[in-house]
């Protein structure tokens, strides 16, 4: 299912109702940009280091596509599966530079385009957010506005308007006054009278004089969109205008309902406490707190409890893909890669289908979709390697602990996740060095340095590199014996 | 006529020939944003102070369609008219987040798509550009490159290859290594083997067993896309190696050229000299230098001299209806209004006619269409109250000089435009003050603090504002006794 801002509205009540009775939900989000050029993302990053530079770097991006699918398990042990495609763009009443703008990269935006993703979906037809603490200052705005007109008739005089005006315009003011004054002579309660479209200015000029003329006896309303939009002035008592005001503040407090869209979905998911699976889904998961519910902390420290508060059980099938149980089959464990392997006759199959028109890869609807199915498979294997065998793993069994909240970390040698609700895994470094070197130097120098240990080496650019002894067992005393000597190649503690 | 990438190619010659060509030039920008919250423009802003805020603030927004018309004078007097909309996306090749990076800013996109505005265009063919000073690096370091590849018959050894290999990949490349034996033991110059699929990992490690063992004698090519991609190896001689590459070096160049796009057709009018008129045209020039030519400098006093040179004769139609010899009839100078007044009885009209399917404001090929035409019919008025009359005056003639290279300047009250080619007016602010106070203070407030004088206010927020007093004349010493003694407002020097 495809869901825009236009028929939102129409599906958000059954969505709310999949997350209650699913038995568990699956995600996966596209983003407007993905690498971050000035928190750069190395090798020998401590887990809290790579939260912040994600954090810090990668937040400034869009989540324009969050793909949902929610798994409901049927008696004969088969799933029926709801997949969801979200199309998401901010507010523009979200009026800060930092809730209202996101930034393009080209690069993210190529690959999106290649995989025949529509911009116009999201840019024209993008459902809204907002985050709940937002929500309520919003809230409180409306109220204090409100509360201000009740007690007074005029309008609040934090108006631009020059306490001396123009000839001309002052003209335009007394004749509309006489022109109203002349209606009101005649007029019922409730009777209309149009006036000519005018420009933003003298509507301006237009709402003070009114105000201190005619007072609780008027409204005026401002018809169609453009430079120049006519008026329509109302007769009324101080009674119906109350009520128009409290019409007015219902109205207000719809569209408020309305801006915030898909936080309710999100919002929805973290009070439901389902197990929510992902494949790497660190950024998501990053994404889905800040983009929709509350600011990220600064570190990591503090970012564990928050998640885990808002997400109790996630599961990353790339961390699950990556034991002991499966790597040796998976070699390779990039969603598509994973998704074949685990369609084979090495593993017991699962009986669902996706639904939706379009099934490709990097569509985020058909991603969440594979990723469940992938987790539903894995469980249901790991069920059966338990003695005795458990056939339903998911609903009732402690056998997914060793998985739960540990999300996948991209590209760091000795740490492979990061734990949301435990201790993380202790690394040992000693073994490692970041060192810097002269730019025309190649594979063959650095080697010659560190000889006779055998080394590996990550590049980070082409004036430094990551080393690390293979074994660890070197003696790295005298392995730095040699290394300090050169003068050249530099140590960076 | 609408360009994008995808018929660039096939159109940029004319263009080219007409920018050479044309009576004179006009241009309107949309943008992915336009506002910007850290460095916000306020009414008591020095123009030295406003270029740099719009240098630090806005360039990080996309200027995402340009329109350009050109104006073809005929010998009764019409203009034949050929207006463009080009299309524009940073190429991904341009490789830091400054360059391939942009920011959307809601309430612009809001805006452009409701005037039916196709993203699309933009994100799915949308015509790159290259500054002429990033493309001679391009250029640079393909010659390098190119150069290292010649010396050397192996591939770069700055390669993240492991100096251990795992036994199952190494069973690989074995395999691998003695099949191309095999082949190369019957074949002929020229023939091919086409090699499974494999990830890129294997890619790499095979590039570098296959130079080592076959220098030389083979090329190897990676077919396709995706993660799984099929390769061939040719068999040849050094001679016909060293051709592919020069092959594989000219189809660089040519995507090189390809990649500077859009700028060509900005540095061809550069280089024309010609008249380049635009409506409140300042952010415009600003994004046709940084976007397509070269970085903007820091200073308006040196923007001055570079805006010079690049555009030597700039026109902006909103200071030309300023000036006494409109502004009795224009009273608001937008776009619209401007065009809806000079196409009045008031004004000796000009026979040309739009040629694009769609013709409504905000898209920028009938914005840019529109400026050009008033352009035209101001100066027909301008030559026509001349005497003796002058019959063309964007030709040849001084009486448009009083115009040249002033750019109108927004909310400043008692400055209009800068000046880029001379002195700039000179302005005094002895009657203006900018002032802080509680957020509870309202009109009245301010007014009674200033009083007798009378004043003029411009809010900045809820608790500054500028105040003007309105006659000149006031003794400002007596007025400022005022202020100073109420201790809750203050003064901001």
């Amino acid at each position: 299912m495809e869901v825009s801002r236009s028929n939102f509205k129409e599906h958000v009540d059954t969505v709310l109702k999949d997350i209650k009775t699913c038995s568990f939900i699956s995600c996966d989000g596209e983003f407007t940009g993905i690498r971050n050029d000035n928190f750069r993302c190395m090798p020998f990053d401590t887990i809290d280091e790579r939260y912040e530079k994600l954090k810090q770097g990668n937040m400034k991006y869009l989540m324009c596509q969050v793909g949902l699918s929610f798994f409901f398990l049927e008696s004969d042990g088969s799933y029926t599966v709801k997949p969801y495609n979200f199309y998401i763009l901010p507010s523009a009443a979200a009026s800060t530079d930092d809730t209202s703008n996101f930034v393009c990269q080209t690069s993210c935006i190529n690959f999106l385009t290649s995989h025949g993703f529509d911009f116009n979906k999201v840019f024209r037809d993008g459902i809204p957010f907002l985050k709940p603490a937002e929500e309520s200052k919003a809230l409180d705005r409306l109220m204090e506005s409100h509360e201000k007109k009740q007690k007074s008739t005029f309008k609040s005089d934090k108006l631009d308007t020059p306490t001396s005006i123009k000839p001309v315009d002052e003209k335009f003011l007394q004749q509309t006054v006489l022109q109203i004054k002349e209606f009101l002579r005649t007029a019922a309660h409730g009777d209309k009278l149009n006036l000519e479209s005018t420009n933003s200015y003298r509507r301006k000029l237009l709402y003070g004089r009114l105000g201190e003329i005619f007072g609780d006896t008027v409204t005026v309303e401002v018809m169609g969109i453009g430079k120049q939009r006519p008026l329509i002035v109302t007769k009324v008592d101080a009674e119906r205008k109350k009520e128009i005001e409290l019409e007015a503040l219902n109205k207000k407090l719809r569209e408020l309902e309305d801006a915030v869209g898909f936080s309710q979905v999100v919002k929805e998911i973290s009070i439901s406490g389902k197990i929510l699976v992902g494949h790497n889904m660190l950024l998501d998961v990053m994404y889905l707190i800040s983009q929709f519910l509350a600011q990220l902390p600064n570190t990591y420290k503090e970012f564990k409890p928050m998640a885990n508060e808002i997400f109790p059980k996630l599961m990353d099938t790339k961390v699950i893909s990556s034991t002991y149980l499966f790597k040796d089959n998976i070699e390779f464990n990039s969603l598509e890669e994973m998704n074949k392997i685990l369609h084979t006759s090495l593993y017991q199959q699962i009986d669902c289908d996706y639904t939706n028109a379009d099934a490709k890869f990097h569509d985020a609807a058909y991603d969440s979709f594979v990723t469940g199915k992938c987790f539903a498979i894995m469980s249901k294997h790991i069920g059966s390697q338990a003695s005795p065998p458990v056939q339903d793993i998911i609903s009732n069994s402690s056998l997914l602990n060793p998985f739960l909240n540990k999300l996948f970390i991209n590209g760091l040698p000795d740490i492979s996740y990061m734990n949301l609700s435990g201790a993380e895994a202790k690394v040992d470094r000693d073994h490692m060095y970041h060192i810097t070197f002269p730019p025309s130097w190649q594979r063959s120098d650095i080697c010659q340095v560190f000889y006779p240990a055998d080394i590996y080496i990550k590049w980070i650019d082409t004036k430094s590199a990551m080393v690390t002894l293979q074994h660890r067992s070197d003696n790295k005393a005298a392995v730095l014996s040699g290394v300090t000597v050169t003068g050249v190649l530099s140590l960076v503690v």
